[in-house]
């Protein structure tokens, strides 16, 4: 099951780039980063309910938000690819 | 229809930066930013294909790529959002 996990945590003070950071640790050892704060997760439900608990704990819900697009199983005719195959890889590991 | 234009437009140099200042304002012609460069846009099947026609014009393909994510028309039940409402707005508006 196919889900892109896009965040957008405030970096107003340390406590918030803190947060952004652990957010996108936890992305990482679940997904591969297509953009610098969205990843496509591709694992079962369970494992992914399991990542969507930790981000919620993780976020401060009044300032930070998440995003979740579920793709389904059936989510490569959903994907479009043009350009570079870039690896993109500011903090986390991506190969495209 | 709705659906998820991602981008990566390489800034190595002043080229890139204007391309991406473009693909940008291209999309915020058609559609609402969701992350920095990532933008939902909901609209029939045709504009979106003048839309990436244009986008596919602007970019590098051999620097920059692009991502789309057909979600399709029922897709509200496609997108969770968790958190604050933002309003993201570095460059464009978005209200989300």
């Amino acid at each position: 099951m196919m889900t892109l996990v896009s965040y957008d945590v405030s970096t107003v003070d340390a406590a918030g780039r803190k947060r952004l950071r652990k957010v996108a640790k936890e992305c990482v050892n679940y997904g591969q980063r297509v953009q610098n704060s969205v990843f496509e997760v591709d694992v079962d439900y369970g494992t992914f309910l399991k990542l969507k608990d930790r981000l919620m704990k993780i976020i401060d819900e009044e300032q930070d938000s998440l995003r979740f697009y579920y793709l389904g199983n059936n989510w490569k005719r959903r994907v479009e690819h043009i350009g570079a195959k870039e690896t993109y890889d500011p903090e986390g590991s991506l190969i495209l």
